[in-house]
């Protein structure tokens, strides 16, 4: 038995680790975030001792400058600094992205001792990092802070709101360890990770091998299962640092608190999709594998039809039925129903919509969340993503954001 | 040799054929088109003698009624009559969307004499169709008629225009064929079709394999090349009738005349993808294989990123290199080049934008049509593909449409 405890704020909840941010003035053109010129853009996360580091990044064959200066570590090395800025993704700029990371970080040599740091960067292709600004955030940190709020902010591009979570673990002996995160992420969001950054901390003493288990488990079961607009980016990661000074771990415990902080962190991601306003569930079951379950699950969340008909508060079940008949799977339009919350909106004998489940229906899409079961009738595998409307607001949003 | 002549206007221009619509009520809210209540929602075509036909169906797995209607003909069947309309797709209807047809074909049959009618419907998903209201069509169309604009605006639902084409191919033997065409679609536009109809006559001799198999190599290069927003409706119909009545008939000739009204069309409806303002053109080349070729080049025409970008004018080519790496191929960002029409964006060299290149990208995405060209550098295979940008009105158009 164990107990999991939300705590206030972020970062600062965990022993050992400290965090921040600054600005280094990459913020010229901060219209469509709530962000200001003045909020940080650099940011940073540092451990007092060496830690074990676990990462799950992009599926995108294009992996930015920083994912690649990562993986250039030794298999199984420790770290205790991650560097992160905002405005700028460090990708696609070849050799001279991944030696721009190494000057950075020979210039934070030169300012604190630090082991094996890594970085982690967000914001737009194709440019070359400034590396004078960036350098310059190095007298102005505070290594010494825990300012959990602060890096938040600092991560953030278009996102609305700052997104930080924290839990605390009490195992029945008494003992405990705490575990918190902080993440980013509004548009792009594809089941199959998305223009996303999340960086996990903690003082249980989780062995390195959980570690990379149980942060795929947990990728799988989060990140890749939220859609706001189905692409994939160059910079996608999700790191965990473990400094295990609590001396505790239960695996059992400590996966469901991580499982927890990373659906929350991906829930959290979706209600901030870009112009959306509603977070829908899909989920398909009565499928023949889960493989067909995921495909169909998927496609619904990723549907432009769908999408606007969620914006459009339109109950008509037609966009649902033909995007699974479109995903390529078995399926049969006599064995199907399909649910919105408790509600049949449709199955074979029950076809038309008529006017007072109509109204019903109506009702349940106002809600700011709700879910949408499609039972194939077929076999029983199930797969559940997650997505949100398309409003005018995401056109806007990605047709002005780039600097 | 042979020569292809666009000629005016639509189906009249092919001899035996009559065509017409009318009006029978179902267009109670044309908001979203350039219709008014008034204008025609069932459409004919007509054969003074039995055709041959030859047609396409959408991939999706719920088929819509009228296309299982068409299937449960013999192979090879003949017929002279098609019956289309518009508002209501007869999809999800289960056996009794397929009797309807069969009583509203019993109907026709006690007016004029036809042989194995077809039927061909666009609309809304997972309604009975109103069977007085089209059963009303019979007494008030003008079998004799040969209106090919009444009929091509009588199939519209959200699109701003109306799509025919004529041409006239003449050998060089001085013997001459006309082929013609009619076309409805803008939303819902997918490489694998889209909910689109069209319907093309020809009076060319053309011998019935030859008609099943130029007809699914043109889907190939023109409806399944276009993509407006990555969905595959239930009705997408592409069909073929041949009278044969010219006598005349040059498998090159035809098979070019064929390709050339098809495409023209399927770029038509491209230009009225549904809020669109560009159409752009995705080559993807220097590829290991056909197959990956289309899979980036589909990837691009499909992407919300990248279709949000042209419709915002922003030359970052970020989204465009983003997207080819999310799309799971092989590719190289050293070998990778981009080319906005000619001019070179990107290379493995040469990789931020100055100013100079960014104004003149500007000035080519401003453009109502260009070329996005990238060059995988890795091998030998190309494919292109066809996509317009995603505008507020998309949303709109979207959000809104039902009935």
């Amino acid at each position: 038995m164990f107990k999991i405890t939300a705590l206030e704020n972020g970062l600062e909840n965990v022993q050992g680790f400290y965090c921040g941010a600054t600005n280094v003035g990459m913020r010229t053109n901060p219209a469509n975030s709530g962000l200001s010129e003045l909020d940080g853009d650099v940011a940073f996360i540092r451990s007092e001792v060496p830690c074990d580091i676990s990462a799950v990044f992009t599926s995108n064959t294009f992996q930015a400058a920083p994912i690649k200066h990562f993986q250039n570590y030794p298999q199984g090395f420790q770290t205790d600094f991650v560097l992160i800025n905002a405005k700028n993704a460090n990708a696609m700029t070849g050799q001279k992205g991944i030696d721009d990371i190494n000057t950075i970080m020979h210039t934070l040599h030169n300012k604190i001792d630090v082991l094996n740091p890594v970085m982690s960067s967000t914001g737009v292709i194709g440019y070359r990092l400034p590396l004078e600004k960036i350098t310059s955030a190095f007298s102005k940190l505070d290594f010494q802070g825990k300012n959990s709020h602060l890096a938040a902010r600092a991560i953030m591009t278009t996102d609305s709101f700052k997104k930080e979570l924290a839990y605390k673990v009490e195992l029945e002996d008494g003992s405990s360890f705490n575990i918190a995160a902080i993440c980013k992420g509004a548009g792009m969001i594809n089941p199959a990770m998305a223009t996303m950054l999340c960086f996990v901390v903690t003082d249980a003493n989780v062995p390195k091998t959980d570690m990379d288990t149980l942060l795929t488990a947990s990728t799988e079961q989060s990140f890749n299962r939220i859609s706001v607009d189905g692409d994939t980016s160059t910079n996608d990661t999700v790191m965990l640092l473990a400094n295990k000074t609590s001396g505790t771990y239960d695996k059992q415990a400590f996966s469901e608190a991580l499982n927890k902080i990373m659906f929350e962190l991906a829930m959290m991601i979706l209600r901030d999709g870009e112009g959306a306003n509603k977070l829908v569930s899909f989920e398909v079951k009565g499928a023949k594998t889960v493989e067909e379950a995921q495909k169909a699950s998927r496609a619904l969340s990723n549907s432009l039809l769908v999408k606007t008909a969620l914006f459009g508060e339109d109950p008509n079940w037609g966009r649902i039925a033909s995007t699974i008949g479109a995903s390529g799977i078995a399926c049969d339009d006599e064995t199907l129903t399909i649910h919105y919350d408790d509600l049949l909106i449709y199955s074979g004998a029950y076809r038309e919509l008529d006017k007072v489940r109509e109204e019903k229906a109506y009702t349940i899409m106002k809600q700011a969340e709700f879910k949408v079961t499609c039972d194939l009738g077929l076999g029983e595998a199930a797969y559940t993503s997650y997505g949100c409307d398309l409003s005018y607001e995401y056109v806007k949003i990605n047709a002005e954001y780039r600097t």
